[in-house]
């Protein structure tokens, strides 16, 4: 019993992970990519998200962004940290959103 | 002369960490900004930089930036991974730059 709990939390925990995702996609598209982002993560700034999402929300998020993207034209980069433990996060300025996952 | 060596080696390691930085600022400073973050960094795209930075050249960059950067409407925010032991990039649509650190 012990073992199977340890199990369930092994994989509960390996099922989600941290992301940051930084888009540079043309005008006509940015509402839609912005728009499809905020339903999985938080938007902190000016073209970036971040947050935690689940492995399987992750893969549908990235197939929907591939379908609204030009393949030519856009751009999106997805920063996989898995979890915050070994990141820190610095802000200068005026801090845009409130998102204090990462200290 | 092996602690030594070791201590040394260990030095140099916590000295460089990887960075990525994403700014929002107003158009009238982000010729200034951006030119000041490729001093330290390679630009991956619209806004975003990242590469590896001493602990001396991050302090400086962060004071640099502090000068250049109105504190009432910009904004700079950097994601200090340390390392890119425990990250994974992934890239949708068109690759601005070619960075290949992180796979």
């Amino acid at each position: 019993m012990s073992g199977e709990r340890c199990f369930v939390l092994l994989w509960m925990a390996g099922d989600i992970v941290y992301v940051i995702l930084v888009y540079d996609v043309n005008e006509k598209r940015v509402g839609k990519v912005l728009k499809k982002c905020r339903q999985y993560l938080n938007w902190v700034q000016n073209s970036v998200l971040e947050g935690e999402i689940s492995d399987a929300n992750y893969t549908k998020l990235t197939m929907e962004l591939n379908k609204i993207i030009n393949n030519e034209e856009d751009s999106v980069i997805i920063y996989n940290l898995r979890t915050t433990k070994y990141s820190t996060r610095q802000i200068l300025g005026h801090e845009r959103a409130s998102t204090s996952t990462i200290i």
